[in-house]
């Protein structure tokens, strides 16, 4: 079975309806036998050696003698280069037995600009409704910008051709931590944290804020000093819980992490305006590590989320994304992904986490 | 017992050598039963009330009146905020049941500057010559040079006054993976990566390069097509072994990923030559992760390292230090920091691990 390639596209007639659209979900249907296949989907059927052969539509009409049958090889050299990443992404979820369409018009109803694959639950086709996931191809070189995930699943193919997929969901945080607060607390700040000398107890105890001074795992010293974050700190002097100034606090902050303490700021008060405990991410490179249902320090369970705050403009190089979804997979956490806007606004809250097709 | 402040020591007498020096390493013997204490000898000393306060020295030979007897809260405020986190590390390191000193003239032989404490192994001490670690201790926020690391471990204290420390270590990888290659094999340069249409079987199977086409878990076809990266074509071109121009690989480099492409191939073929096999680190965040020896791809271990290549004038953010070997760790790799200078000098190769005391 040939092609014959017109524009963007491989047409191919005979029983093509039948043996590659009806039976095996390539191409769209054209009207009676004849579908048209995108160049990604002849590319892998031209590499599966089940179209032999792809010609330029009307040479031989044009008498154009060079004119060449293209095997796979040359089908690729012509499309240039652009396409191998998505031929990549495409034959790897056709081996796993997907079918999927690109998304674009005429093969997918409502197509997506930004995406590049509609792809069909098992068992399913470009005949159904169903859509399992819809795919956006990068290569690990390229710029993602934050602002455009969230619906989509991106298939990033790396140097060495080997695709990882990431799902990009929009999150919703909630949790029940309680945030009845003591007011009027004494405290000092000292470079970069703050002291409170005398603690009331709950402070820490039932709203896991700062850190004993004293501290040793399983010798707890409540009693004694308790340090706070600038963060924590900002937070908590808003609230009136400390009797320190809030907008020096935030200036300390501000001096020593520029603008990203006020984003953090936004997002440690929204976090805990949800009834989620955010504690500092440091030991996993994150901003926070976040706790939902914190009643108590003595009963503790494992934090769920690794929280990274972003300004909304943010974009993404592959690598970092996947080291950030990397470790937090590793420590059975949600990556996600806190975006603020200019004005501290959050515009988004973005889960990102491996997915194995 | 009362200490007082001269300059930037406490100065206490009574039976203070033998109480505090010889019988646990605090301060430096100044003659006869009087020590010198460090400030942060000093603050731990009053935080655990084995002294009860400290005077600024020779204010009651000036009838000053108003100069007070500090206890730990106003001595941590008087020795102002930069004190608090060597603080913080000191009593750690004491808690663990270490005794460390100032690495500073008068404490120790040979002080060096960059470094905050020596630590001495368990059960020695000041009087002893053995060094366990020399710390260095750096807030969250701090810029840690590149340059400086590879003899000294890093005390990070996080925002929330946890301590994480870093070892870092000059790295010297070596391996047996085999070097003899074909010549001349014949490959297209398509986008950002080359394709090898007929490739001889050592290629892949002894030398690792590249990933075939159509390969599948226990499905490998090593007669079809083999993908190489840019950075293996690079290498594999300079060497004669494809019959691709070294020079048009290294520019389609440098296009899409700029002076990063010129220090990843050159850190490529150190490791080449030290019969290391480096492959794509993309799914760990790295540029490569290394096998020590390959013989066969069929009897290929587990990578041993994960390398990230950096300018040797790069500065890190301790975060992002502590994001990189925690995901190392948890991946049971070592993470290498090879430093590449302008003129493709590699100056320097640095191995980055957690370390509990």
């Amino acid at each position: 079975m040939n092609g014959r390639l017109r524009d963007d596209e491989v047409v191919v007639g005979g029983d093509a309806r039948q043996r590659y659209y009806d039976s095996s979900g390539y191409g769209r249907p054209l009207g009676g036998q004849e579908i048209a296949l995108s160049r990604v989907e002849a590319a892998y059927l031209l590499f599966k050696g089940d179209i032999d052969s792809v010609v330029r539509d009307g040479s031989a009409s044009r008498g154009e003698s060079d004119d060449e049958e293209m095997g796979f090889r040359a089908f690729l050299a012509d499309a240039g280069g652009e396409i191998v990443a998505r031929f990549l992404v495409y034959a790897d979820l056709r081996d796993r037995g997907f079918y999927l369409s690109p998304d674009r018009e005429g093969w997918v109803d409502a197509p997506r600009s930004n995406d590049d694959f509609v792809v069909y639950p098992r068992g399913k086709g470009p005949w159904d409704d169903a859509v399992l996931y819809r795919i956006r191809v990068v290569g690990e070189r390229a710029d993602v910008s934050a602002e455009e995930l969230g619906d989509a699943v991106l298939a990033v193919v790396d140097e060495e051709s080997e695709i990882t997929y990431l799902e990009t969901d929009e999150a919703d945080l909630r949790g029940s931590s309680g945030t009845d607060h003591p007011h009027g607390v004494a405290a000092d700040l000292l470079d970069d944290r703050v002291l409170v000398w005398d603690p009331p107890a709950a402070l820490h105890e039932r709203g896991f804020y700062g850190q004993p001074l004293d501290a040793r795992d399983g010798d707890r010293n409540r009693s004694g000093v308790l340090q706070l974050s600038l963060v924590e700190a900002a937070y908590l002097a808003r609230e009136g819980v400390l009797s320190l100034d809030a907008e020096t606090v935030r200036e300390r902050g501000r001096e020593v992490e520029r603008g990203r303490f006020d984003r953090r700021l936004r997002v440690y008060r929204a976090l805990r305006e949800r009834g989620i405990v955010p504690k500092t991410g440091f030991k996993f490179g994150a901003d926070f590590r976040t706790y939902a249902d914190v009643e108590s320090v003595d009963d503790l369970g494992h934090s769920e989320c690794l929280v990274r705050v972003l300004p909304a403009d943010h974009v993404f190089s592959p690598r970092d994304l996947s080291l950030d979804v990397r470790l937090a997979h590793g420590v059975r956490k949600r990556m996600i992904f806190a975006l603020v806007g200019p004005n501290e606004q959050i515009t988004d809250w973005i889960s990102v986490s491996r997915l194995t097709p």
